[in-house]
C-alpha cells in the first residue's frame, strides 16, 4: 500500500485530539480536532421540542453547522451578510441531524430538543465528519450532565456514533482526505456507523467520476477502518 | 417475493410516463410522472458561465428544486414566505445537480450553463429521483436543440443518468416507494446510474434503522434494475 | 370587424379548457388554459382565519400568484433567489383575491379560510384574469366537497365571477389579449364580472396611450361578452 | 344632493394645499395636503437607466410609496421589521409609477431616471392619489431644473396627470373619500387623468359591493370633476 | 472665539424649533428642528412589553431611527430595497432608546412599552441629538395624554433629558456640529444629559483625530451649555 | 480599596493571554483570553476597497463582530436564523472598525482592506474591547507579513490601539468588567487609547444611573490604566 503526501498510509486515520467541556456554559461542549481539521461542538439542551412533535412524549435532536469566515484558505462571506443560509452548510446539517438522532432513543428523552452547534474554526477535509463524531462526544456529555442532575432517569444514548470521510483519489480507495486530497478526489463518501457495526449513513459520490459495486465495498470497508479507530479513542477518553 | 399495497412486486417500478416538450417556451422541457408523482423538467440555456467558470472553456450545470404548495397533503408555505429555501429542497437540488453533471461532459458544452428547473407538480415519493431522471431527458433534448440550431458542434452527453428510490420496508428491500411506503422505512436510499451500470452517486440512510454491508448491497441490485426499467423506458421513446 | 394575426374575431376569446382535479390532494384543483395560457388553480381550506378576523365569525378568502421559471421566453429568477416577492405577482394576488372574495358569502363560510394558489405553468397574456376564472371554479368545487363532507351547511358561493382582459391594440379594441398582443398594446384592462353581468372590479390604463370615456365603454362591453363566453363554458362543464 | 359628515357636497374635493420646495435636497420636492392627508413628494435624478433600458435613449420613471409607521390611527410596523416590503405599498407604488410615466415623454427625458419617493406623513384618505398629483408636481419642479442647468434641452412633460379617489357610500356617488368615508365604501376607485381630460388609469372595484356600467360612468364624472379641481389649483400656483 | 462659516459662535446652537402635536394620531408627537435639521418624532403607547420584561411589572422605551431617503444630498436606498437595516440607523436606534430610558422610571411606567419613531425629514448634522431631545418631548406628551386618561396615576417622567453634538473643528472645540463642520471634525461627540446637570451617556471619538483628557472636558463643558439651552426652550415652550 | 468577588483589586484587569497565529489561514490571527472571555481574531487582506474609497490610493479597515450561538450561557439565535445581523453586534463591530482605523495610517496601507473577524468564543464581560485590542495585534501580524511578502513598502502602524471597560458598580469605580459586574454596573464605558496616552473613542453610560464630571475622569483614569497594562503585555511578547 502506497504512501500519501503526508506520510500516511492508505487506510491510515489523521491524528485525532478531543478536548472535553471546551466551552464552560454548553451541557456538551468538545473541541474535535482531526489533522488540521478544528471544530467546536455545542450542546444545548430545551426543554421543548419542534411543533411536530408537542405532545408525542418523544424528543429532538438538531444540528447547525456553520464555518467562521476564515476558516479555509479564502474568506467566506457570512450567512447573513448575503441573507441566506449556504447551501452546503444547510446540506451537511441536515446530515448531521440525521446521523446523530440515531445514536439517541427519542423517547427516553422525552419532550426535549438537544441542537448541536457545529462550529469550524479551521478547516481541511472531513469537517461534516468531525461535526459528526464531536457532536455524538458532546451529546454524550450533556446526557450525562442531564442524569447528573435527575433531569433524565436512564440515559437515552442507545449507539455509539462517528463518521469518516473515504474516497477514491488517483486510482486509489483512501481513508479520511485532507482538503488538498479531497479537492484531487474522484469519488468521495460520507460514512457514518453505530459501535455494533452497522451503517447509519451514507452520502457521496463522483462529481469526476463514477464507481462500481466493488469500489463500494472497498470504500465501505476502509469507512469501517477508520470508525473503529474513532470508537478506539473515544473508549480511552473515559 | 411478496406483494406490496399497489399491488406492485418487491422490485417492480411504478408507470413511468414521460411528455416531451410539455412546456414550449424552454430549451428543454418534460414532464414525467412515476406512479402519481409528477414533476415538470424544463431546461434553460444561459450563455455564461458562473463566476468560478469564467475563461475556463467549460460550462455548468445547475438545477432548482421547488414543489407546488399543494403538491402534498398539507399545504406547505411558499419559500418566499418565510424568506427562506426550504432545507430539504436545497440538499435535493444540490444532488440533482451533482448527478446531472455526471451526464455531460462539461468541456464540450463549453461556456453555457443548464439552468434545471424541477417543479414539482404533485408528490407520491420519490420526486428527487424522478427529477434527476427527467432532468437528464429535457437536456437531451436541449442538446438536440442546441445542436440543430448549430449552437454547439459535438453532443456533450457522455452518460445517460436516471435514479431511484430503494428502502428498507417492513424488512424487506423494495425498489421506487410511494410516500406511503417511504414514511413507513427503516432505511432508504436514493440511487444513481449511468447506462454504462455505474453509479454516480449514493445518498440516504436510516433515521428509525441502520444497516448492514449485505443489505447495502441488496438494496444497490434493487437500484441497478431499477435504473435499467428507466433506461429502457428512455430508448423506447425515440 | 378585421381580423387578429391568430385568426380570431376582434370580439373572440381563445379556446378554454378546464380540467376539474387536476391535483389529487387539495380540497378545489382546476387547470385552466385559455389558449396557450396554463394557470393550476389549487384550493386549500384551512379552519382559522387571519389575526384581523378571529372572533367575527366570518371567513377569508387569500390568493397566492407565482409563475413557473420558464412559463416565459426568458427564464425569471424564482423570488426566493431574489428574496423579494415579485411586485407584479403580489399586485396580481392582491387583485385575485378581491375577486374571488367578491364571489363568497364569507359569513355563510364561517372561520375558515380559503387559500388560492394560481402557478402559472405557461404563459401568453390573461394569466391573471385566468387565474381568478379558475380560482372561482376550484373555490366552488372545495365548497361542494366540503358541504358533501358536512363542514359546511349552506353553500357561500353568492355570484359566479370570472375575468377577462381586453385592450386597444392598432387602435382597435379588443378581447382576450395574448401575449404578443399585449405587449403592442396602447390601453389595457382586466375586467371581473358577476354571473348577474355587474363589474366587481377593473383594473388597468394605458402606459403607451390614454383613453376617452367612450372607449371605456367600448372595452367594458367586450369584457361583458368574453365574460359570458366564460359563464357558458362552465355551465357546460356540470 | 346631500352633505357628508365634513359638511362636504358630493362632489366637492377636501381642501388642497401644495407647499413647493419642502426638502431643500431633491431635484423637485413637494409636501401635498388634501385634508388631513399629508405626503411628502421628493424627486431623485439619476443619470442611468434600469437594464432593459441602457442603450436604447429613453428616460423611466419609478415610485416609491411608503407610509411613516403612525401616519395611521394605529402603528404599522416597518417594512424592514418584517424583512418585507408591503404589499399594498407595492402595489400602490406601481399604480404611481405607471401613471407619472404617463406624464412624461420618455425619449425627450432621455438616458435619465426619475425616482419619485412619496411618503406618507399623514394618512386619511386618498394617499396614493394625492402621491400621483404631488409626485407629477414635483417632477414638473425637477424638470424646471434640468432645464434651468442645461441638462435638458426641451421639456419633456407632455401631459398635466393628477388623480383622485371617488366611491359609493351609502349608495351615493361621490368624490375625494376621507378615510372614514373609504372604510365604509361599497365601491372605490381611482382614477388617473390628463389635463387633456382623457385617462390613464382606473383602478378599483368593490369588495363589499358590485357595481353596474351606468354607476361606473357616473363615478368617472366625479372623477373628471376633481381633477379639473386639481388642475386649476396648479395653474393658479404659477 | 472665532466665528463660524454660518456666523454662529464657538459655543452657539443653531436655531431650535419644537412643533408639538404635529400629526394628530400618535400618543406624542413633535416636529424639531435644529437648523436645517428637522425630525419628526412620534410616541405609540403599547400595552405590552418585549418577552424579557414579561411580568416583571416594568415597561419599556425603544426607538426607530430612520432616514427618509432624499433627507440627505444624495438619495439613499431604503432598508426594504437592501433588506437590512441601515447600521448606522440601528447604532443611532440603541443609543437614543438608551437615553430614553434613562428620563422615565420604568415602574412607574407599569407594563407599557412606548415607542419612539424618530423619521429624519431633512438632515443637516445632529439628527441623532434632535432624535433624543424631541423624542423626550414628545414622551413627556405621551404621559400628559396618559395621565389625562387616567391610564396612568402618577408621572414617570423622572428626569428631563437632552443631547447635543460637540466636536473639535480646526482644532477649536465646538457645539452643535452642522453637516459641514460635522465631516470636517477631528473628534466628535454626542452627549446627553439630564436637566440635573448629570451626564447619561457619552459616544463618540475620531476616526481622524485622538483626543486627551483635558480636550474632552472641554468638549464636555460645550455639552453642558448647550444642553442648557435645550431644557430653556423646553422650559419656555409650557 | 476594597476586593471584588474573584478577589481582584478595583483597579485591576484579569488575567490577559493572546497566542498568536491560532489559526492558519488568515494573513494575521490571534486569539485573546482576558479572564474566561475568548474571542478568536483573524485579519483578511483584501487588494479591493469599498466603493466611497475607489481611486483615492487608501486603504480601510472593517471589522465584523459575531458570537457564537452558546459563547452564552443561553444560547443565542443566529443571526441567519432571523435574517437580521443582530443590533448589538452591528454596533459593536462599527466601534471596533472606528477604533482600529485609528491604529492604522490607511494612506500608507494603500489601495487595501483589512478585515477583522472577531469571533467570540467565550463571553464573560469585554468582548467589545477584548475584540479591538486582539484585532490590534492581528493587524500587527498582518502588517508584518505584507512587509515580509514585499506587499507594503512601510508599516502603515501609526498608533498603538487598545481597549479596556471601567464601570461604575455599588457606587465603586471598577476597570475590566466581569459578566456579573457588568449586569449590576450603574454605568459602565468602553475606553479605547493609544500608546501615545491618547483617547480614540469613549462610549457609554448609565441606564440604571447618571454620572457627574468627576466620575467620568475616575473612570478614564481606571482605562488609562488598564491600557497600560495591555501595552505592557503587547510590549512582552515580542
Amino acid at each position: 500500500m502506497g504512501k500519501r503526501r503526508d506520510g500516511r498510509k492508505l487506510d491510515e486515520m489523521r491524528k485525532i485530539k478531543v478536548t472535553k467541556e471546551y466551552i464552560i456554559y454548553p451541557e456538551g461542549s468538545v473541541l474535535i480536532e482531526i489533522g488540521n481539521t478544528k471544530v467546536i461542538c455545542n450542546v444545548t439542551v430545551e426543554d421543548k421540542v419542534p411543533k411536530f412533535l408537542i405532545g408525542k412524549g418523544k424528543g429532538w435532536i438538531t444540528a447547525e453547522y456553520n464555518m467562521l469566515p476564515r476558516s479555509t484558505h479564502t474568506r467566506m462571506l457570512r450567512d447573513i451578510s448575503k441573507l441566506k443560509k449556504n447551501g452546503r452548510s444547510l446540506e451537511i446539517q441536515r446530515l448531521i441531524g440525521r446521523c446523530l438522532r440515531g445514536a439517541v432513543d427519542l423517547e427516553l428523552l422525552g419532550e426535549k430538543t438537544l441542537i448541536v452547534d457545529c462550529d469550524v474554526v479551521q478547516a481541511d477535509g472531513g469537517t461534516r465528519t468531525a461535526s459528526i463524531t464531536g457532536g455524538y462526544i458532546a451529546i454524550k456529555l450533556a446526557c450525562n450532565k442531564l442524569l447528573e442532575e435527575g433531569k433524565l432517569e436512564k440515559n437515552p444514548i442507545k449507539n455509539g456514533v462517528v463518521a469518516v470521510s473515504v474516497g477514491i483519489v488517483d486510482e486509489k480507495p483512501m481513508l479520511d482526505l485532507c482538503y488538498e486530497e479531497d479537492s484531487r478526489a474522484d469519488v468521495d463518501m460520507n460514512i457514518c456507523m453505530t459501535d455494533k457495526g452497522r451503517f447509519l449513513e451514507l452520502q457521496g459520490g463522483g462529481e469526476k467520476g463514477d464507481f462500481s459495486k466493488n469500489e463500494l465495498i472497498k470504500l465501505m470497508e476502509l469507512g469501517e477502518k477508520g470508525c473503529k479507530t474513532l470508537f478506539n479513542v473515544i473508549e480511552e477518553m473515559k
